[in-house]
């Protein structure tokens, strides 16, 4: 049996796991990851690719930018269309200089990766958590499985950052916590096609066929997505009439969308998820463990290195002070954005998508929603302010 | 047969109907109000008491605000409350000096009423209007019964300033409009009571046990409001069972609700009602004729005024200038304004009822909602713009 110890046990190299593992480095706290998955794996997993402003200032002082600032893409906007009639919202201007960069989730995990292993970082790859044990003791242990043979990483804290289906929240008592859950009635239908992108940001549609989004990935890669049916099927979606119906949906006088070969399409339901206590003991849960947001805001990623951010700064008083208020307080702080993003993914998912009958009183709603962004300095501020992210200070 | 003549019929002597004939009146045009009810019942109708700031302007501007200024409340905020956490909304530093004013409706009609027949102005009591003939052309007709006796009001334009249950509204072609329209799955148990206000501006609040409004009518008079179920009966209400619950729904921390005779209590139904076209041919609607908002946001009567405000601008346009344009537009600018207060009544509906279990998903959106207003001062100011309403040059 393999004997690790070590003072952060990390469960997922995933964004969360892997930043919270350089945070700690920073801070000069130890921590051990363990992946399910292989290196390979992990780094090929096309995810988001939204970076808030606080994300990448997170890996501006962690000096993983490089890379990200080289090749991404800071957007200092968002084109938002409604029946055709296209506005743009301004970040800089009404968020005093808050911005975007699109990088996509594997670049980000790529770049963390190689940092972590530089540094002298210890990462197992396929390397399956199987229990957390003694986690309301002094000494927790993670229970794994590596090259077929059983191990024990033992440490002073454990950090599930194990996404959705792992065992960290398994593991949470569930007279801690609450769950929150809403399935929205209809899916994302989304594509990655060799074809340079139609825009230079982002554009957000409501069209009474539904929702469109043209994203972006590359300068040669463009990521589309359509609304369709919780009960569609990906086969009655040929990749004609998938670029048929995006020209449509997105389209506004005078703007042509480029088509290309689509070499990735799939279709996933739209949920919301979220439990209202993330930590037990010394169990913290991180990341997607503890919640997932309609991809809407673009909120997953940014929200699990805000969760990292947080726990980062608890463990380190801990150690360097021996205080220990911030980490009974991460589940309370970290649920603050938490509950934000929530409600924000749920406004932009309800003001974009086809919710009902086109010219029903919701759609009315909507449409006056929509009309008020161009009224209003104020209303245009909040969503630009929800979408670069809100500065952690905000949540003190 | 009495026969009657006018530019503009009017029909309805409520606060649509009365300031449409003075400022019909400012620009030298002439008019006629044709009102079912007695005076008496009128000036009784207790109503709305939340004027916008553009209505006192209006009012100012019209020679009719004096008793309004000396005996009418400004407030310059609003309490919103959740969970028994309660903060204030500032107009404000938030609006650039917009306001609200707390003079009730019966008192405007009072003032209007005084006003247009101090002036000259010709006004029939009692008088129903029966049917609107030939708005298609040049010369429409308004039948109506007056002391028994038929008569006919012959004019220019009719304008239908005449209720919810009114005839304009009937006679619209029904070609030339759609209706929309929801019911809220609650309703409001409203109050007058002889007690001073227990407080200096509005508060509104969420509750577990539903929503609460404490509104103000006069130092010595309050109106107060609670939740209930919309199947829920006045006979299950003792005046001790109100005050109970009104006590604990306003509650917070160092603060006390005053109590006193109730004098009035009501159920009413909460919905939201509005068509898409509000005029055809020479006929025009305005007021409660073409909308209903849920109370809320405090915008029925504001309405009401901002609808006939763009209707004597476009009737002005056409006897001074012979232009039309601006009547022919008349719908479409109303209704900018209609839907974003039937959005912000919803908002704030939504916002601060019960809606769902305590606690639920639902819930924590709404308290995520409470929560970024202490976050934001651009959401701050959201609310605080809708609710002093948005200034004319907004929509235009």
């Amino acid at each position: 049996m393999k004997i690790l110890k070590t003072q952060v046990g990390i469960i997922g190299a995933g964004p969360a796991g892997l930043t919270l593992a350089l945070l700690l480095r920073k801070q000069g706290i130890k921590s051990v990851i363990l992946e399910n998955r292989s290196r390979e794996y992990v780094q090929a997993r096309v995810r988001a690719g939204l970076l808030e402003q606080n994300t990448v200032d997170i890996y501006k002082s962690l000096g993983v930018a490089d890379r990200l600032l080289r090749e991404g893409h800071e957007h200092h906007g968002v084109y938002l269309s409604f029946d055709g009639k296209r506005i743009r919202i301004p970040f800089g201007e009404l968020t005093g200089g808050r911005n975007i960069t699109i990088y996509g989730q594997q670049e980000v995990v790529k770049d963390l990766t190689n940092e972590w292993i530089a540094g002298g970082g210890q990462i197992y790859f396929e390397t399956p958590a199987l229990k957390i044990e003694d986690f309301e003791t002094n000494n927790p242990k993670i229970h794994f499985e590596s090259e077929g043979e059983e191990g024990v990483l033992s440490c002073d804290f454990v950090a599930a950052c194990d996404g959705f289906h792992g065992i960290g929240r398994k593991t949470l008592p569930p007279d801690t916590y609450k769950e929150y859950a809403i399935t929205y009635p209809f899916s994302w239908l989304g594509i990655l096609a060799h074809v340079a992108p139609s825009t230079d940001e982002l554009i957000y549609a409501y069209h009474e066929r539904g929702f469109a989004l043209h994203s972006l990935r590359s300068e040669k890669i463009s990521r589309l997505y359509l609304q369709v049916n919780n009960d569609d099927n990906i086969d009655n979606w040929s990749d004609e009439r998938i670029w048929e119906e995006l020209a449509i949906r997105l389209g506004t006088e005078g703007w042509t969308l480029k088509t290309g070969p689509i070499f990735e399409k799939s279709i996933t339901p739209m949920r919301s998820f979220f439990i209202d206590n993330m930590q037990s003991g010394r169990l913290f849960l991180a990341g997607d463990a503890a919640h997932i947001v309609p991809p809407t805001g673009g909120k997953g990623l940014n929200l699990a290195v805000a969760d990292v951010k947080h726990l980062a700064d608890g463990l380190a008083a801990y150690y360097q002070k021996n205080a220990i208020e911030a980490l009974d307080n991460y589940s309370k702080i970290a649920l603050k954005r938490i509950w934000r993003a929530q409600d924000f993914s749920n406004f932009m998912t309800t003001l974009f998508h086809k919710q009902d009958e086109h010219g029903s009183f919701t759609y009315q709603l909507q449409k006056a929603k929509f009309d008020y962004i161009h009224v209003s300095n104020a209303y245009a501020t909040t969503i630009a302010e929800n979408y670069v992210g809100l500065p952690f200070a905000a949540f003190e």
